[in-house]
């Protein structure tokens, strides 16, 4: 296992760069047809900011990696995440025209394309853990796999509480709000962090304070993004905004309010921080990384 | 590794009873929201014919051991089977009301829903291989997956070419439906016989013989099923019929006439019989199988 070293800390720029390049010669290395790889690049590769590959990146430095061991895996979960959002962008889900500043792939390519495209990645994430090329000791794909796939379903879970209900009558609006955004969002960054550290060998401690920050990251994140919807300015999200409420659908500022909604993502903050802290000097880039996403204005 | 007696055969109908038997168990052990989960059983384990499985069954048995060491294989290409159907069938693909003789998922349980339980579907496809209590040696797993990520890709290649084209233009009608047809259904046919045979710790020699069983097998079937819609009663064939045909899709009749189609399904007949016939006494539950599918009616 490579050390990594502080002295010279890779930007998140450069992540996304290389990032961006993985994905691309792994989808080059499948046999795919044409039509169906441009559709995939649209989705996975336009704009993004490739958190999930970031913070996998980060959480393989926290626990004493170079950060690029954790490619495969963040190849893998940002497939995961354009798959959701190609799918949930349907017009029988959310029905929405616009992500990441461009028309979505059911606008740009239609929607048998979305859905098989979709399709596609999702079964590309896997392969992606199991590719020979990719650089995993073979010990950690079950693992690794594991993580993904225990993800995956949860995000799906969540996406089906968000958009049909389902869920125990007993729950209170903000225990349903937690549950629903724990699956959703939450389930995918703590696979993203965890599949870093476990590519990077993680011990039990370090995968433990790994997961503590990427529990609570993950719901602040969505939090913030609650916020930012409710308030924010569609040129710079980069997607409608205000539709949550005007879909009636629950939100952090629709249940708490905007300002108890700023008290509980200062709260997460606060505990993802000390986690993050909790794992040394090597866990500062997961620090800057909260901090940057606290603070961002889409 | 158990070996099979032949001395009393498991029938087509224990074996899918016992398949879906896999899947429910499979199912009631993974956490998932109840509406979901009825989703998917609605799909899966309403009707069909299980054909993936009990092939797995069979190539296992072919390759000398139990055909019951096949049930994880059989409960994964099931559930992308199942997936594969739902999203085919919904609006913006196939459109298809009725399916195995029953409303489609999307017609009984919303698009929203069928969209979202096809993605759970093929998601746990992928964690019924890694599942603990499947029993399969951990060796196998990784080979497993590797056979159901190629066959699910190429499966979705073979809609993409079907729905949406994006073949190469050089190749003649005949070419082009052999291609749809060898990705579509094909593959996973080909995955199913070849994750039974690997599940046996089949040997070289018997992985080819099962593989050229199944490129057979998987093609033939195709054939029969476009000489079904050509020509087949809807009650019979338990969905709409006719259908292919009015859609202007490339079928096997609609290329090579009724007369032709028939000569190649006899061809392939022969040709996945030679390799049944070639795996000696354990392979006759797939001539069996293989005898059963070319003479029937649905």
């Amino acid at each position: 296992m490579e050390t990594h070293s502080n002295t010279n800390p890779i930007t998140i720029d450069e992540i996304i760069a290389q990032t961006d390049q993985g994905i691309e010669a792994f989808l080059d290395s499948r046999s795919l047809t044409e039509n169906l790889a441009d559709a995939m690049r649209y989705a996975v590769l336009g704009g993004g900011k490739r958190l999930r590959p970031v913070l996998a990146w980060r959480a393989a430095e926290a626990c004493g990696s170079l950060g690029r061991c954790s490619t495969p895996a963040g190849v893998s979960v940002e497939l995961i995440h354009a798959f959701s959002l190609v799918h949930d962008d349907l017009p029988a889900m959310d029905d929405d025209d616009l992500r990441r500043g461009r028309p979505t792939l059911h606008i740009h390519a239609g929607e048998a394309m979305a859905i098989l495209a979709g399709d596609a990645m999702l079964t590309l994430a896997f392969e992606a853990i199991m590719d020979p090329d990719a650089q995993v000791a073979d010990s950690a794909r079950p693992v690794l796999l594991g993580e993904l796939c225990a993800g995956t379903r949860a995000m799906i879970v969540g996406q089906v509480h968000d958009t049909l209900g389902g869920m125990p009558e007993e729950l209170s609006e903000e225990e349903k709000l937690r549950l629903i955004h724990r699956n959703k969002t939450g389930a995918l960054i703590r696979a993203a962090c965890r599949m870093g550290a476990i590519c990077a060998g993680a011990d039990e401690a370090q995968l433990a304070g790994v997961t503590e920050f990427s529990e609570a990251i993950g719901l602040q994140f969505q939090v913030v993004d609650d916020l930012l919807d409710a308030e924010g300015d569609a040129q710079l999200v980069g997607k409608a905004t205000g539709k949550d409420i005007e879909a009636g659908k629950l939100t952090y500022p629709s249940v708490l309010g905007v300002a108890g909604s700023r008290r509980v993502a200062a709260e997460l903050h606060d505990r993802a921080r000390a986690a993050a802290e909790g794992l040394g000097a090597d866990g500062s880039g997961l620090v800057g990384l909260l901090e940057s996403l606290t603070t961002r204005q889409h």
